[in-house]
């Protein structure tokens, strides 16, 4: 299996890093082929602007979709997405791993998918009947993602009830809306809590359950979001009156 | 009333754009004060790292949080950071006004968050009864904070059943989990949809919807999210049993 392991964390000495650590290393040591996107390591630029799409931009007004669009069929998007684009492309599947800041991505890893994910690329794909791939279907279906995450809280707090709001809610954005939004089949995520109180046996019972799901990353169940096009969106893309019936929020969105 | 505008788009000609100087042009007509923090324009740095913290960080291995608050204790947070403290300090009231790309913000926009609202002043900051204040208290609290969006989704699809989500439940982490977490008050969004599509006439829609947003920035009823400390949270932060019996999901965190 081939494996991109996006890694956005400041610090290698960090409890992530010792996880991506022992993460690419099980996967190595099964016969899987990594290759790291260490986005710190890497002084991953974050910020969508006009330099990524060379002469596609040379407009008098920036319009990013579009010229992102052009970029990409051109060829001429920079070098560094480019180069983040071949490696999505080589990956049966890719773990997204960052510690939790303000309940989502640091900017560095929100930057990645901002400037990786081009229309044409990850959105904007249409399919024979002139319907949007989206949401299932589109340039990454049939690719694998886990999110791993390292979070502060405690992990009742982000429980079903808990006050800062539950993980897969709070990930909805990142898991739904961006990865599942361009194909990928997502798969729950991996959360160890408590990162900067973690004893010496929560760190082994952490690595142990990294090295579990990654066991299992090509058999597990991914998350049951609904397909956009599989018949339960409307064609205002809104979900049929009769399933969940009277029922609204993200919890509608799966099976 | 002081008002702070944040706006964070790579293109001042934009639908985005023009709503910004409406905006700023109305807030200043009625007599309010109005500082901007134009992101891209700034060309703002929203990459979290050890440079940010001055001799804090000249430990062998850098913790965010616990450096993050030395630095703010000790004056020595970097230049840049310490402007947006004080234009937050000065502010009654903080529009964020942003493209919603991936269903979230730009990363300059949450990098702006991940190195102003540092520990020990937006977060981790303790009650005299030694509970932590947030989520409606904190250093914040009394100031109200507004999110205006322009984003490409048709209305419907960001909509209660929207293949996206409902925008609220999109918004969470940044108007829960960041705004109320750190005591500002929130307005529901406005959010201006079909944006690279927007006819004339609709322009004129959504600027007066601007417009009136604005003038009742003061008086508006802002989203009842409950207060962690109010008694609706037990002491692991965990809902009680008797409110919302039997649910979860985002909206349980709302009065």
């Amino acid at each position: 299996m081939n494996v991109l392991w996006i890694f956005a964390h400041p610090e290698p000495r960090s409890l992530g890093g010792s996880l991506r650590d022992e993460g690419v290393h099980t996967l190595r040591e099964r016969g899987d082929e990594v290759r790291e996107s260490d986005l710190y390591a890497m002084k991953w630029n974050p910020v969508v602007d006009a330099d990524d799409f060379g002469s596609a931009a040379e407009s008098d007004r920036l319009i990013v979709g579009s010229t992102s669009k052009n970029a990409f069929r051109t060829g001429e998007l920079s070098a560094d997405i480019r180069a983040e684009q071949e490696k999505l492309a080589w990956a049966d599947a890719v773990i997204v791993q960052f510690p939790l800041w303000w309940y989502g991505m640091p900017a560095i890893l929100k930057g990645w998918f901002d400037r990786v994910f081009v229309k044409g690329f990850a959105y904007g794909v249409q399919r024979p009947d002139g319907r949007t791939a989206r949401y299932g279907e589109g340039a990454l279906a049939g690719k694998r993602a886990m999110v791993v995450l390292t979070a502060g809280a405690p992990e009742a707090t982000i429980g079903p009830r808990g006050v800062n709001g539950e993980i897969n809610d709070l990930l909805f954005p990142l898991q739904h809306g961006t990865l599942w939004y361009a194909g990928m089949s997502v798969l729950p995520p991996l959360t160890i809590c408590g990162a900067d109180r973690v004893s010496a046996e929560e760190y082994v019972a952490a690595a142990e359950a990294l090295r579990e799901r990654l066991r299992t990353l090509s058999t597990q169940d991914p998350i049951p979001f609904r397909h956009q096009n599989g018949g339960d969106y409307d064609d205002s893309l809104v979900l049929r009156d009769e399933l969940a019936p009277g029922r609204s929020g993200i919890g509608v969105h799966i099976l």
